[in-house]
């Protein structure tokens, strides 16, 4: 019997221990042509309803893999409220976002159209596929719901009630970031990263209007869009997320 | 007279009011052909010794470029001192992990070679000329030194006296970040992030002989190396290096 327990791959399925599940033609194709498992391999499935098993490879051919699911090794875990919105950027550096984004644990990434937004169509079928792999890979129970683009005004008319909105702004004039997410520790939070070049003086206004907005700055140093992400997500998951140990918050 | 101030270029010569410099072949070229600046256009030229100057371009054929140093407008900054030490990787993430340290401030980086470590060669060249681009696009007056490459057994054999190691460990044995970066603020410091497939058994027991030596730990997921660099890194300016304004530290 092959381990290919570090094979772990996010199926929509109800998994529970003796059920057998039919696996997608792609990640049939992934699992046997590509990672050459076979009938007997051991591999790992999970979702965040039922948590992560280990699963046996019941029958493989070209077209089908049935697994049939054995003992539960992790429970479901609760994530973290964070969001992500961001003006989409050219495709590798979206691709970043996306990947590091789901590494630093958010629950919902949401493509935002702004002033200077400056990319191609917005392809919210392709990230959802980068973020599940991005799940896979980084050990998460989870996979982050990938929104319809949606312009800067009309978000902001139909935000959510009690939820934050950190707007990392390129001007400097905001608060540090480690007091702001501090004190906002243990609320909904979404993380606003604008595109490059920034956003536009009328949409800054916009912004710093309402009262659940707070405007954040990064350091002295001007940071590229996709950076300002990955800093941002990082800090926040360390200073009010679960990068804090248990019973330390 | 043709403002080109955004464009922004490290030069190793003094820079002072009225002085003229010569820019190497490369910097002409990208001035001239690229960026279609002329005799008279302003461009901004800085060092981290003098600072960063308005400057005049004087004279420019398509071999050389002479420009005339204007005034100050910004004076030398201090930076922090935190250098980068990483397992070089494939080349794209290599090159994505240099323009991140470079935006997030390091003074130094240590290509460091590891028992996993499965790059090819270490080309600190390409490394110094890319620190010098992304110092010019993110505002810093200094660029980092790039060192050679060393394995990671001399390193820790020639340590520098007094500067702190934190090594991010996959393992999640360590103390959270904020509380370890916390603790260190003002001390000299070092990032160090392991190849893919982390640092062995006997480089992590290695590593942690050392009383200067931290072990810290990135939250409950695993991240990629070069994601691992970026987030260390934001954390660390965050809580213990110029994130934090001045009279709050």
């Amino acid at each position: 019997m092959k381990d290919n327990r570090a094979i772990r791959l996010y199926v929509k399925q109800k998994l529970e221990p003796g059920s057998l599940i039919e696996l997608p033609d792609k990640t049939s194709h992934y699992l046997c042509n590509v990672m050459r498992c076979r009938t007997g391999s051991v591999i790992s499935c999970f979702n965040p309803v039922d948590g992560e098993f280990d699963c046996r490879i019941a029958a493989a051919d070209k077209k089908k893999t049935l697994v049939e699911v054995g003992s539960r090794k992790r429970l479901p875990e609760r994530d973290n409220n964070l969001w992500l919105l961001f003006a989409p950027l050219k495709k590798d550096k979206t691709d970043f976002v996306i990947e590091k984004a789901v590494e630093l644990g958010v629950v919902k990434i949401i493509p935002v159209l702004t002033a200077r937004t400056n990319a191609d169509k917005v392809k919210t079928e392709r990230f959802a596929a980068q973020a599940v792999e991005a799940a896979e890979q980084c050990g998460r129970l989870s996979v982050p719901e990938i929104a319809q683009p949606v312009d800067l005004g009309s978000l902001l008319q139909s935000w959510e009630p009690g939820r934050l909105l950190f707007f990392m702004d390129e001007r400097r004039t905001g608060t540090e970031a480690l007091t702001a997410f501090g004190e906002a520790a243990g609320r909904p939070a979404a993380l606003l990263v604008g595109p490059e070049g920034g956003f536009s003086d009328d949409e800054a206004a916009a912004l710093n209007r309402h009262p659940w907005v707070k405007n954040i700055s990064l350091g002295p140093r001007i940071l590229r869009a996709e950076t300002a992400a990955a800093a941002g997500l990082a800090v926040w998951q360390a200073v009010a997320g679960d990068w804090r140990r248990d019973g330390e918050k």
